[in-house]
Parts: structure tokens; sequence; C-alpha cells
């Protein structure tokens, strides 16, 4: 086997009786892959499918006695949870057992607890939270969506360096292009935070293309886009908010009338094609990068088929070494400064 | 005549070509409102259509020799543009000829020069842009969109008292919701710009609702959303081109077989419902709220149609005397603080 995944079964709103069978689905088409269930033996089991004897030995369950709750505090969590599914598949990736981690649970207690248990790598001093999201051209690697709501220049750079890891790594792009998120392209626009990080990039040795605007991000300008982590959540979730309001409209308009529906009919196929192509359950999974290990976040509200996807990143994400990768970068960079 | 607009007839990428056709068809389909077209004489003239005698007593046209282009630095514009055809439309405004000032042209520009011209209201520091964005349930007022790229909590503030002005004067919502754009909706989430906002809104008169996210501004959780500006332009833009991406994967959808262009003939009506629904030129117009005076910026690339409804903002926030109202609502909160 090449990759053990440790899967948090207790994390995000459905539970183990959505995340085992899910699990176990996409061991089904990875027949490299191993999974560590982490979580209450008890309900683990009673989730596992007739189908589950094929895969036994690709699979290992690993009891523990608690369970982060999702309005729980980090502090809290990571003082009063060191038996929950969270911490165990954590500690299971740092004693080496696990090649990733993939939890749907609470987002602050996760990577406060990533934090303290594989620790950050050397060079790096915030993690951040990346995803692939879709453009016209293929796919924009985008971060920090959220770990960081106030930011140094210096970590927009160190940003910067993940998310070109990740692209050539991970998206295949080779020497990818990075710029930065900001409210025009001239060169004195913006706030202090993105003009002295630009300062920064453009000494490094990375491909920095400049300014982009939020447009961008979709239309495929650059491989990475790179902002604080309050920036880029409030660019995430407007996103997610506008494509559900199309959606909406879309189902309201195909339902108005008998012709609508009619039409609705017919365009099924096409229909079929244009919200998988929007559906957001193809962009899940994020990495936390910058910790001396992978781990995933998976949407708490996730179904089986969202999972699915947080699975496969975690599987490409580790299998690929990114963690090692930045590392190896970091260091690069801090040795060329240095001279 | 109820309300003049003077039109800066030279901004934008498209200039009097089709301004000022675009100016003349609104005035067809507003009997009580009047124009002032600012800008090169005999160019103006050229774009009159025939049909301008039935409409000549409600148009004027003011000659000036000067145009700010797209590109000059709004410091430069300021002191060297004097008798442009932004300068003039917006020293109308200042005088009284007009009840407002409509321009495609450069943004950075317009501030300024509309800043020097008009001045603030009391009590306001800054001005901010504004916009009514669609949103499931009707539609949100956000602001700042792009003026104020690093704000301090008492911006916001006045942005939230700004914002709900606008939505109960124009928009007719009674006794609006305001909330601060934030990256979570508990108390601790956030920066420390939005958390010491929210502590000032608490103790104001104001309908303050707490913190929303990103996806909310589309869901309509609230009437009136309030970030600083940078926030708040990468909100837009990113909006914008996830809107541009799901149109583009809809066209290619749809024209990807036969059997995918029968179904978009059998859906075209359906299919135009939808693009109109989120066609963004229905919301091209975004006011500069905090002047003494009505601003109406229309996106520089704006077609007839956009341009129309620029020219509709500014005759609906004139003609509610939205600047006046936000000086005495701002004020009244300024007499309860020294209370």
């Amino acid at each position: 086997m090449k990759s053990i995944i440790a899967v948090d079964a207790m994390g995000g709103d459905r539970g183990p009786a959505m995340l085992v069978p899910a699990t176990l689905e996409f061991l089904v088409g990875h027949p490299d892959a191993g999974v560590i269930l982490v979580g209450d033996d008890e309900a683990i089991r009673a989730e596992l499918p007739d189908s589950f004897a094929s895969l036994e030995n690709r699979v290992e369950i690993r009891h523990c006695s608690q369970v982060v709750t999702m309005d729980e505090s980090p502090t809290r969590a990571m003082r009063t949870k060191k038996d929950s599914s969270m911490r165990i598949a954590l500690d299971l990736v740092k004693a080496g057992e696990a090649h990733a981690c993939v939890s749907a649970g609470n987002t602050g207690a996760l990577m406060a607890i990533a934090r303290f248990v594989l620790k950050m790598l050397p060079g790096i001093e915030r993690p951040a939270i990346v995803q692939a999201l879709p453009s016209m051209t293929g796919s924009t690697v985008m971060l920090d969506l959220g770990a960081n709501s106030e930011c140094r220049p210096e970590h927009l750079v160190q940003f910067a360096v993940m998310g070109s890891v990740l692209a050539e790594a991970v998206g295949g792009v080779d020497n990818p292009t990075v710029a930065l998120l900001n409210i025009g392209s001239e060169e004195m626009k913006g706030n202090e935070l993105v003009q002295l990080a630009a300062e920064e990039l453009r000494a490094c040795d990375i491909n920095y293309y400049g300014y982009v605007e939020g447009n961008d991000i979709y239309e495929g300008t650059v491989d990475v886009v790179v902002c604080d982590g309050f920036v880029g959540n409030v660019a995430l979730k407007t996103s997610e908010g506008i494509a559900r309001m199309i959606s909406h409209f879309m189902r309201e308009e195909f339902t108005r009338s008998m012709g609508s529906k009619l039409a609705a009919v017919v365009a099924k196929g096409v229909l079929k094609k244009i919200s998988d192509r929007i559906d957001h359950r193809r962009y899940n999974g994020a990495s936390f990068l910058g910790l001396r290990g992978t781990v995933i976040k998976s949407h708490g509200s996730a179904d089986s088929i969202a999972f699915g996807f947080a699975l496969e990143a975690a599987l490409s994400v580790s299998s690929r070494n990114v963690p090692e990768l930045i590392g190896e970068r970091v260091l690069q960079l801090l040795a060329e400064q240095a001279q």
C-alpha cells in the first residue's frame, strides 16, 4: 500500500453514518490506498457495509473515546480532548503510521491541534488553508482561505511559496505564476500589506506576476492567488453564495410554468453537466499547508461525494510529498536571502 | 422638471457615441427628468439622434475643453483638468444647477474631485462606494466597494449609517438590518477592525444584526452589509468573476453538440430570463455616499443598457434626498453620543 489516510470518522455534521461508507467507497476506486478509521469502535462498525470483507486488509479501526464538537473552542479541544478522533488521527500522521489526516470536524480545533501535534515547517510561521478553485482555463490555487485573519507581508511571501509548490506538485504546472490579490492592478493600489508583500516577492525566486483582482481567480489569469485569510475567506464564501443564488434562479426559472418545465426536461442532460461543473462538492478538501504533514479539511456539511474528493486531495498531497517539497523550497529561499 | 442630472458625456470606454444616445433614451422613459450633457460640444452634437427635437427642452449641452483620461492619476486630474467634463458636471451639482452627477470615467479621479468640489457631510470622514447587489430574497446594500482600502472602526460605523439610510430611502426597507462582513459569525472571530466596529455598532442607534459571511450577501440575510473597501472590492470583483465563469460554462455546454444546441433552442426563453436576472448591467451605478451631493459612478465598460441603470440610480438617490438624510442621521447619532 502506498498511502495510508487517517480518517477522523466522528467529525462533521453527518458523522460516521456518512464518513464510513464514503471512505470505503473511496478505497474501492483506489486500490493503492489504505485507511485508518479513527473514532468510536462501535459507531464505526455499525456503519460497515456487507461489502467490507473485500476491503478488510486495507482498513484499520482505531478506537478512541472522545469527539471534538463543532462549536468547541480550539484551546479547550486541545487541552481536554486528547483521546478524540481528531487528535488521534493527527497523532497517527505524526507517528508516521498514516501519510495524511482527513477531518470534516471543527476547523479551528483541527488547525490548532495540527499545529501542536505536527509542528510548522522551518521557515514557515503560519499554516494556510489552500484550495484549488475552478477557473475558465482549469484551476487556480488560492490561499489563505481563512486560517490567518491578520497577516504580515512575510506571511504572504510564505503563502506564495507554498501555493507555488502545490500548483507544481499536484496541479502539474511548470513554474507556476503567482499573484497577490488586490483591488487594482496598478503598483500604487491596495493596502500596505500587499504593497510590502509585492516588494518582497519581486526580490524572491518565485514566478511573481503582480497584482490581480477578484475576477482573475475565476478567469485563470494566474496559477496561484495569494491573500490574507480574511480576504480569502470572504472571497470564497462570497463565491459560494453567488453560485448558490444562480443555481436557485435557474431552478426557479426552469419550474415557473409548464413550458419551462418542458424545457428543463429537454435540456436535462446539459443542465446536469453545467451543475456538475459548478458543483462545489468537486472542490471539497482544503489543505492546511505549512505543517510537517498532510492535513485535509473537508466541509462539515459534506456528503459522501464531497467527502470522496477530500480523500482524493489527501492522496494527491501526501503521495506527492507536498510538505517535504515546501520545506526544501523554503530552505532554498532562505539560503538565497542569506547570501 | 423634478430632477436634473449632469452627465459626464466624455467618460468611460465608449465615450459620447454611447453616452449621448443612452441618456436621451433614458429621458424618453422619465418625463420628469432633465439632463445637462457636459463635454465637447461638437462631439456631443454629433451623437444627437433625429428624435432629439422632442426632448430638446429637457436637454442642455454644457461645453468644456478637457477630458480626464481613464489612467490619469487623481491628483493630476484634480490639479490640471479644471475644465474637464467630470469637473464641470460636479461643479453643476455644487452650484445647485443639477441634482446629481453621473460619470463612467476614472473612478479615483471622480472620487477625488467629488470630495474636493462637493465636500464631505459633517460627521462623515470618508466617502464610500455603495451598490445594491441582487440576493435570493431581493437585494443587499453593500459598502464600501473600494473607496477606502484601509479603514478605522469609526469609518465602518459611518458606512453602516449611510447604508442604512440608503436601504430605507431607496430600497423602501423599514428599519433595515445592518451586519459587518466577517469570516465567521461567532463573537471572537475576525480581525481587530471588525471586532472594534462591532463594539461601536452595538452601542449605536442602528438595527445592528451582528456578523455575516460572504455567502450571506447573496442569501439576503440582512439588508446592509458593511466592510472596508479592500474586502468589499475583492468580494464584488470575485462575484463578477464567478458569475462570468458560470455563464461561460453554460454557453460551452449548450453549444457542445447538436443535441445540446437543440436543447438551447427549446430552453431559449428560460435561459434569457436567467441571464437577465444575473446580468451585472442591471446593477450598474454605484453611489459615492458621504458627500454633500449625489454622485453616481457607472462602470467604464458600460453599454447603453447598463448606463441607463446608472442614470436610474442617480434619479432615485437624488430625488429621495439621500445625502440630506444621511447628514441628518449622522448628526442625530453624534448628538446621542454626546449625551
